[in-house]
């Protein structure tokens, strides 16, 4: 049933699936409602299930049923997605992510786990981007997820707050750009990653200070093509960070 | 038929799909053998048709039932599977990527792509790594696989030769080595990256002169978790890439 975003909005429940990441959800502040497992999970896990959840026995096979992966799991847990109270001025002296319309939720999943890797605390997503509660983008996080917070906004009205009051300087990723490895960074500000096929949308890179792009070193012809958004992340990221070392 | 490993190693061919992909490859020096194609991509397309290449035409209904992707196609082809030498010497004054059992096509063609980007030429995978042709792989190169060779070797041999004869200096990416910002990198070499849980196994572990860390920033207290290897890589590339700038 929480396959289905309708359902996950009005229910304001997700589900987790796999051993690792109900570990990981389990120690942290998130609220489990409900957890499904084989018998021997809930054995090996007694001592860490809190009175209030509901623990529910099934075989590998009605897991396997009611899983949104391919490969089968021990665990699935139903959690409460929490609320998180969006404030501009925290964005101040830190590196943020935001993403114009990423669709895929591997993309997606991968950034937030880059994001985590990267120590960059928030990520602000335009209101079309691909959902995070998105069975796909879960997994991929790989527990990211916990210590990362995302915040579904317009981004036409941020950029304006960010432009009159919060003013952190608007970097972008484009075809064409100044030379990433070569351009200015600071330790601070927005970075702006666009969709899959279209990159940032005009009305985004109005907003842009600074239009970056990664040196290509191929000798194909065509110059319309892309690394992909979630790769340009990694080596973005990395090099605002290598700066600062 | 083509969408076992088995049959694409007997007969010598793979297939490709979608109108960029297949225009990319008319442009190459790959030899197709056959063409399945809705009646509007053949009319568009006459001009690049060569003789020698069998054109069938067929519905979307078809295309999609014959297709290996979820979304459908206007065009898949059959083509000849290259048949490069390996050559060792040819390495020297370049940078390789070296895949020690990289099991995700997805990965694998995200890397091959990268390679592109990065002006790499050559790369070289243990005889586990997952196959070029697999049809995953070969859509998620994006038309790089035109650009950058792939030789499976038994990578011990290989090694155990380039330590003999061609001694290029050898990169490992690692959870635990030196920080990738502050090593000292060359302008060729041998890059390894390993399997997606595995890592590098002990055995080629061995052959590594540098051993390299992506450093994090991250809160989380869980120090096993790692990058995705085609992040890894793009972040590792890019790195050897700018220094030579």
């Amino acid at each position: 049933m929480l396959k289905q975003k309708k359902l996950r909005n009005e229910k304001k429940l997700f589900v987790a699936e796999g051993e690792k990441l109900v570990h990981e959800i389990l120690l942290s502040n998130l609220e489990i409602k409900t957890i499904v497992a084989i018998k021997e999970w809930i054995i090996t896990n007694e001592k860490l299930l809190k009175n209030k959840i509901e623990v529910l026995e099934a075989t590998e096979e009605d897991l396997l049923r009611i899983s949104s992966l391919k490969t089968p799991n021990k665990v699935i847990a139903v959690i409460e997605i929490p609320k998180i109270k969006f404030i501009a001025e925290n964005l101040k002296n830190k590196l943020t992510l935001v993403l114009d319309d990423i669709q895929d939720p591997g993309n997606f999943g991968t950034i937030i786990r880059l994001a985590d890797w990267f120590g960059i605390e928030n990520i602000i997503c335009s209101e079309n981007t691909v959902e995070v509660y998105n069975p796909k983008t879960i997994q991929a996080t790989m527990g990211a997820i916990l210590r990362v917070n995302i915040f579904y906004l317009n981004l036409n009205e941020f950029f304006l707050e960010n432009k009159e009051n919060i003013q952190l300087p608007v970097f972008g990723a484009f075809l064409t750009g100044e030379n990433l490895f070569k351009t200015e960074l600071s330790p601070s500000g927005l970075i702006v990653m666009g969709n899959e096929s279209k990159g940032i949308s005009s009305k985004i890179a109005s907003f842009i200070n600074r239009r970056m792009t990664i040196p290509s070193f191929s000798q194909r012809i065509d110059k319309t093509e892309s690394l992909n958004v979630s790769i340009a992340t990694g080596i973005i990221c990395s090099e605002f960070k290598r700066r600062a070392l």
